[in-house]
């Protein structure tokens, strides 16, 4: 049955497609012979219907058969992390080099800030010279070499995701747990990682509001990728609070340089650690965690990890003195003292709404068009269940237009909510499934 | 909040939508800066999500606000009838005049064929000469001047509706109720109609496959044409028999002639007088079907019915004398038997089937751009219920394609489901409501 209407139809009355359904469909959008309009009511139907394993397997192949896809000699052990977005999530920049330190190979392909959540590449852009644009041998090749390359997604990788996620993000239908499936394993599978563990937030800063629907996603993650024999893990972490102490892609750098010094904090140690060391027991690196994260330990008390970073750094064209001298990134004009009108715990920060205001002081951006200012950001200390005293200074905006800034401390003051009465946060971890 | 992306979430979130967003989303699509693919994801959400009376009322007014309307004075009792389409179904052409000439005013705009279901329109091109194509002010003047017109939808009249259902039938989108109810009644609303009379098909050869489901667009009907002062009764009437004996365009107004004549067939006439008889109650015409139905035989009898219909052919730019020589519609060269293959009762007509196989010899079309050949169709006598007998000649096929009229004799046989248990068919008029 290969006529578009009657395919939307099918998927709209909850029938399943079938795989070659499926590619005519993807194919036929590619090719123009299907119209956008017939492709957003599909993505609509599969919003409202979803999609079984088999459904999202196809939807992933045609992804991939879209477009080239990394081979790395078999022998390798290629291992890579997606987090689903949040605020003040400078991860990457540590997992990688610290996994690549400890003998694996890391293809990295990340995206850029849009709306309340930051992007590696932004960061990664924040050094001088850095240049995040290769084509998929030249990437390929980097990884082999050095064991890590960080860079945007080449066109010529997943295209047909590449323009569904744009038409997904203008008709609404972005979160659809079928449609994020197929949009990240398509990726992660055509970089040849065969070990993935994934980052999934659940919180205030997050797009999924509860472990009950996370779960749900999770399971279709972990089945696709399984199904084109890639083993998946899943973290559900918690992003009720901004991680580490730095928003904003200049600052967030730099504290992923001092993490990779050693001066680490202790969430974003947790959430690292953890993350590194499902990827190092997936490719039988390491047999728990505690192994795992005496391993990492001396990846970073070496100073390896760091190298890791460094090099990197030289190969896709950055200056490697960013890691000494962090002015070379910018420095931000103004430095507003961020405090507290009230004293008590901290119940709750909207983390959604810190990640809007910022991009206010251009830390973030609301279109893909929009210029962003590097050296922009906040640096916030509390976290839920810490205690404010009133007049407290608890973090800073850097910003370089002032009464922008002032606009934005406010707004960001109003994101902590306190309370005389003690708060036990939540967990950082909540659970991990799969592997 | 007037960002189509925001919209369509709210709607696909299952919150309800305001006038003002509704008319803004409208007014966007149509002036070009909502995008075809938004549109199209909008429409798929109000699929799922359905529309409130409010919803649906705003949806009306932005449709009717798109382009001009008929304003009869408010002392003329202007009536009207839509029908969900059917097959065979012709009772327009019975139903305009009978009710014109006991003082109603019609201004009918109907549509034409497509798939299975018949369009008055076509019917009326069988006659030589006939033209539907008016503007606004001239169809106005000819209800105004003789109680009746019948034309196809203006260029002028409801053109959201028009752009937005050429939409909806390529991207699985027109079985929405409230999409249904605006569609219908702002069309209704804008021709002026002050009372109008709904018949809602159910069954084989009628889109609404029961009467739960049926109930639940007639309330959505009467809602809307009430909120804009128009008084709306339903008829849910019996699609498991073709109506009449004739479907195909000439002869389907050769019967309706005939009828005008007075030579009635049951079927056609219990459903042309239920329809009627809402009509003239609504407008203060009659207390009651029994009042009316006097009424309506007088008409037919008296000859005034046929005259109205006969004068607005030549008002029309049409042939009159068709009234009384049907070969100047044409004729089929062919006219093929239908001979029942066994005996038994009809237990089952797959109308729906009947209506697909006649566009094989051009009495119907899959595509608006396919030519018709009025002359051809079919006539077909048994209803449901009716005992067969072997051999029995049950109707005949009229085509200018012997062989296609052959192939279309078979499928039409085969569409007759016979037992020899006797068959208690289900009534015509299922109940009626509203008015």
């Amino acid at each position: 049955m290969n006529n578009p209407v009657e395919l939307i139809l099918k998927k709209r009355n909850g029938i399943s497609l079938t795989a070659e359904e499926i590619r005519f469909f993807i194919n036929g959008y590619l090719d123009g012979s299907i119209a956008e309009y017939q492709m957003s009511a599909m993505l609509m139907a599969i919003y409202f219907q979803g999609a079984n394993g088999d459904e999202i397997a196809a939807l992933t192949s045609s992804y991939i058969d879209s477009g080239r896809s990394l081979r790395f000699d078999p022998s390798l052990p290629v291992a890579d992390k997606h987090s689903t977005g949040g605020v003040g999530d400078k991860i990457s920049l540590m997992l990688a080099p610290i996994a690549t330190a400890l003998g694996l190979y890391v293809p990295m392909i990340s995206g850029r800030g849009l709306g309340h959540t930051g992007g590696t590449l932004d960061k990664l852009e924040a050094i001088p010279g850095f240049q995040v644009q290769y084509g998929m041998q030249e990437f390929q090749r980097m990884v082999e070499e050095h064991g890590l390359a960080m860079v945007g997604q080449s066109a010529e990788m997943v295209p047909a995701d590449k323009r569904i996620y744009a038409l997904r993000d203008v008709t609404a239908t972005v979160e659809s747990p079928a449609l994020i499936t197929a949009s990240i394993m398509s990726k992660k599978i055509a970089e040849g990682a065969k070990h993935l563990v994934i980052d999934l937030k659940i919180g205030s800063g997050a797009f999924m509001p509860n472990l009950r629907r996370a779960k749900e996603l999770a399971e279709l993650l972990i089945h696709t990728g399984n199904s084109f024999g890639q083993k998946v893990s899943v973290v559900f972490s918690n992003m009720n609070s901004p991680l580490g102490h730095a928003v904003g892609n200049a600052l967030e750098m730099i504290e992923a340089i001092e993490y990779l010094k050693g001066n680490t904090l202790p969430d974003t140690k947790l959430l690292t650690d953890t993350l590194v060391s499902q990827m190092l027991i997936s490719a039988g690196l390491a047999t728990d965690q505690t192994q795992a994260v005496t391993l990492i330990d001396k990846a970073l008390s070496s100073g390896k990890a760091l190298q890791v970073f460094e090099k990197m750094i030289s190969l896709q064209g950055g200056d490697p003195e960013v890691i000494r001298d962090y002015s070379r990134m910018g420095t931000a004009k103004h430095k507003i003292p961020l405090i507290a009108g009230q004293s008590g715990y901290v119940h709750l920060i909207d983390s959604r709404a810190i990640g809007y205001a910022l991009v206010k002081i251009q830390a973030g951006r609301m279109k893909v068009s929009d210029t962003l200012d590097y050296s922009a950001g906040a640096i916030l200390y509390p976290k839920i269940g810490t205690y404010v005293h009133k007049d407290e200074v608890i973090g800073y905006i850097h910003c370089n237009d002032e009464a922008k800034g002032k606009e934005v401390a406010r707004l960001v003051l109003d994101s902590y909510k306190l309370n005389e009465i003690e708060c036990h946060p939540e967990p950082l971890i909540f659970e991990i499934t799969g592997g």
